[in-house]
């Protein structure tokens, strides 16, 4: 019994870790086609939101059965539920990466081309640090690794102060500048999506660390504006 | 064994339906401190959310311990899986209640008090029926209902069209006056709050629907700019 259940939970980690690839994968592109204003690009991230969508319901369906079938306890159950709720977040920065794909779309349109503004050095810097959030906590998950959850937890604070500096910088240019002020506001929001990525990096490693220690963290997710 | 299962998914459910009521009432107090700019209320709401905080983590281990001990199948196991989702929502919804309280305290500061725009009565009429979608999707859950479950899927794509009505407004009011841009963006940060309440209410509602009928919904979160 133990070893079927091993090896189904072996089979659990191999999908998170396809799901995980996956959506990492997307906002790399999503946010790359926002960087270079690539209208294909954008558009295939959101074309392949689908497939990352099914692997999240294939996911939660194969850890449902493990549950039903093999009544996990202790370590392996909080696996488990751990994994049903990385999961979630792995499908919401999924769609986060579409977000940020939509938003490439839009500056992108022809109306905008010529009238919007670059994007600022520091939302590359912002997207690198969130994208690797991401890796590190899934890093976390494959080692069980809190002290690498933990560093995640530390970065966190960091993209929040950036995001607050990057508001700062946003009211500036608005302020000088009020005929920009959509274009302005669609790149405040990629900044906005990009807060949210680190937010579910974060969620991601507060589970790995309950997983591991059953030690409770909650982070507050911060808000500027 | 079985009535002792039963006896279990009813505390579960009590324990749901008194963290709902915990983050409507945190939800309906974070936004009438905004409306009315009442410090007061507001610090009131951040208080109260380590109550939510606390209360997500005791259902959360009330659910582990019912999955550990009785091994339920089927649509109990759908039900317990469907609490755990939820729960993580509603704790979300108190968080999002903190950042319109955050938004309140803001805007109530004293060097913001004379030179703020007032709030619109869209974002009022945005705000009830984000927080009629709360309301429903709870009783859909709690009558096992996917009637009143759809109703929170449709009723979500009313407030995606105030959402992005709300932004043209708020473009308007920018380019009219931007020296007003940071409070400005503070009211437009409350709008997304509001529309990510509305998210987190319409995913309670996908749970309930999967959880009853076993058919998965899953809306990609709009997001306009």
């Amino acid at each position: 019994m133990t070893s079927v259940l091993t090896r189904e939970i072996e089979k659990l980690k191999k999908m998170v870790l396809a799901l995980s690839a996956m959506a990492e994968k997307s906002l790399e592109k999503g946010f790359r086609a926002l960087e270079t204003r690539d209208l294909a690009m954008a558009q295939q991230v959101i074309d392949e939101d689908i497939t990352i969508d099914e692997m999240e319901i294939e996911l939660e369906e194969e850890g449902l059965k493990i549950l039903a079938l093999h009544q996990p306890v202790a370590i392996d159950l909080r696996f488990i539920v751990a994994v049903l709720r990385i999961n979630s977040e792995l499908e919401r920065i999924g769609d986060l990466a579409v977000n940020l794909a939509e938003r490439a779309s839009f500056l992108s349109s022809q109306e905008w081309r010529q009238n919007i503004p670059e994007i600022p050095a520091d939302i590359s810097s912002m997207a690198e640090k969130a994208m690797e959030m991401v890796r590190l906590s899934l890093d976390a998950l494959v080692n069980m690794d809190p002290g690498l959850a933990r560093r995640v937890l530390e970065m966190d604070d960091i993209v929040d102060a950036m995001n607050r500096e990057m508001f700062q910088m946003i009211y500036e240019k608005i302020r000088k500048d009020p005929d920009m002020v959509e274009g302005i506001i669609h790149l405040l929001s990629a900044t906005r999506h990009l807060e949210r990525v680190a937010d579910h990096a974060t969620n991601i490693a507060e589970d790995v660390i309950y997983m591991i220690t059953g030690e409770i963290v909650r982070h507050q997710a911060e808000d500027f504006s």
